[in-house]
């Protein structure tokens, strides 16, 4: 067996300290120094079983069970678990609520997991439409009108699933209509907060959530992969039910999820992202003063205005008049960014372009505005 | 909403600094400074998606992509994926290729996490017995009656699983032999790497395995929660089948696993982990001497002889005894281990205890004898 072992050694990231990043996927887990720290103490293994008594969400050294209550409290929630992510809480309650073949009505701006979750879970699906160019927004009676169609059609409807904030537009969608419509049909009702919780104020039960799915290295300041589901009381038994053979253990979670280091940043963020939430709109404000500024030179943000979400995603006709008159083509933006520091557009795309200045000082805010000002007046 | 949050402030883990842990879990999930190095560069959220073009087993900076495929070289099997431990691996196997219902033939060692995959995977099973007090040893030949028995009963075999070495006795059980029973019988084989891989040399393919379920954390010298899971070519479209909706995802790894710092970690280590399998009879001779030296003061090595991995479990019933006497009763023996600076034995424990030297050097390997052999005479 002969094995090039070298490239392995001495692996280093340059996006991270060298850049401003401004992929929105990266920008609400980015770790406090707290966090860091604690990756010291518990980089090693299943460290954080060191005074496990058979559970994870038990363990009170390091305090992983007093963690959770607090995450409950936080989402205004009953009980929660960490999983490994938001599409593998997605996965959990899928397939401990909903029989095989069961639908699931879903919005058009769900994420890629939600359908790779429902397909995995062996279900079936209905999209709720959203009403297209520019704005996308998904409106929420639309889902009384999908729940109709699927009765009136004799089909078993397991779950609806609304995305918080989605990933293409960065739109927030109206939860609480949502959640009030699958309480009255009676139906369980999943709110995927991957782009909110962690970032912007979510409280579940207000929202008439039955389950949220979070993501702890999206949107809580955390170590990738690590995730939180938070449920109402009356599914717990559903959800966590435990194992005939071993029956301590809970059969969904394969007994424990998230059995190091990931958790222990989510953990160690939690302050942090308590005291974040709270400044959510001065984040708004930063979001908002970027649209108006490009937009003067002919940028045009895509998705519902104003802004209630960090994601901007504008569609970006001078850049793309530009790259044809470039010998580099569509990568002439991303280059010149990178010249100056900036990172985390897409190589060669120019049509659109999503960013996210979330978490990035005023300074950094108007250095980026001006970058790409300067970019589109000078190239 | 009131949460004290300062409990969650300067968290600190003493047991791995401070102390000789024993605990078997714990000694082969030990970083080394490589991996450490390069957790500092990746800790940030989804840090390693900075070049992602749609999958994580195909990222080519960090090289993700390379290292699973010198994965597969070294384990000698044809493809393989990160999952979260071996529990994820496991289950992703059961959930592909076996239809509800289906009967898993598995030894009576079997981890916890493989009949809670089992029920996840709403799978039905039936074991096969190891002999007893005091080897608990699993004869190979005892699957081909299961076989059998089931086939009789016109029950439908879906896999055969073999635990490769056990967390109850660290018996190392015949692979070979199994597996040449299932490829006879025509049934896939999974064999339950999660105390092998990564400490002792594993070649799937001679050893007839269909796949192979690895841990990063237990074994790998990884931070958790990460895995492998290995497999052999003509399983690789049913289990790595693709997304209907989103054809670039894989479906029953929800489009991406370990998509953060344990799989970073597992990377940075692998030069290492290599290296040390090929020391893998100088720690078998480390774990014989311990049993040698303990032995001979009344303690009684359980599982099969001579040792053929480091996880050791004793009958001690000289602690028991002690323990009768003892004030503190079975706590004396948790407790003054402590004071000399070991831990990671069971608190109050002393009919058996389970420990590992793994990974110690031999002057440790020495005092952890001595201070076992100190507290046992002066006591
Ligand atoms: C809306 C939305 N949901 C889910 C996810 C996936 O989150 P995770 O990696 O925690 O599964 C993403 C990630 O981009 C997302 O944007
Ligand atoms: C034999 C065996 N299999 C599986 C596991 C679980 O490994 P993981 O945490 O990677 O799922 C263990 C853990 O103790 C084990 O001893």
């Amino acid at each position: 067996m002969e094995i090039n072992l070298d490239k392995y050694r001495n692996l280093s990231r340059h996006l991270g300290r060298e850049y401003i990043n401004l992929n929105p996927i990266q920008r609400g887990g980015i770790l406090p120094v707290e966090a860091k720290k604690v990756i010291y103490e518990y980089w090693d293994g299943y460290s954080v079983c060191d005074y496990c008594g058979g559970r994870l969400d038990e363990i009170r050294t390091p305090p992983i069970y007093e963690f959770l209550e607090d995450v409950s409290k936080f989402l205004d929630m009953d009980i929660s678990r960490p999983t490994h992510g938001a599409r593998e809480s997605k996965f959990i309650v899928m397939h401990s609520i909903c029989k095989e073949g069961d639908y699931v009505i879903l919005d058009e701006n769900a994420h890629y997991t939600s359908y790779v979750a429902i397909e995995r879970a062996r279900l079936n699906y209905v999209t709720v439409k959203n009403d297209g160019y520019p704005t996308y927004q998904i409106e929420p009676e639309r889902y009384k009108e999908a729940i109709d169609r699927l009765e009136d059609e004799g089909k078993s409807i397991g779950l609806i699933l609304l995305t918080h904030v989605d990933g293409s537009y960065g739109n927030l969608s109206d939860a609480e209509k949502v959640g009030k419509i699958a309480k009255k049909r009676r139906y369980p009702f999943l709110l995927n907060c991957a782009y909110t919780v962690g970032r912007m104020p979510v409280k579940g039960k207000k929202l008439k959530a039955d389950f949220l799915a979070c993501s702890g290295h999206k949107s809580m300041a955390a170590s990738g992969p690590i995730g939180i589901l938070s449920i109402r009381e009356e599914f717990a038994e559903e959800v966590l039910r435990r194992s005939k053979n071993h029956p301590k253990k809970e059969v969904e979670l394969l007994g424990c999820t998230s059995r190091g280091v990931p958790l222990l940043s989510l953990i160690a963020s939690f302050p942090y992202v308590v005291e974040r939430v709270k400044k959510w709109e001065e984040e708004l404000k930063k979001t908002r003063y970027v649209v108006d500024r490009l937009e003067e030179i002919g940028f045009k943000q895509l998705g519902m205005k104003p802004k209630e979400h960090d994601l901007i995603k504008f569609e970006t006709p001078v850049l793309e008049e530009m790259s044809k008159r470039n010998k580099r083509r569509g990568f002439f933006f991303y280059e010149e960014l990178k010249k100056r520091g900036i990172g985390g557009i897409v190589p060669g795309v120019t049509k659109e372009i999503k960013i996210s200045v979330y978490g990035l000082t005023w300074e950094q805010v108007e250095y980026v505005v001006d970058t790409i000002i300067e970019i589109v007046e000078k190239c």
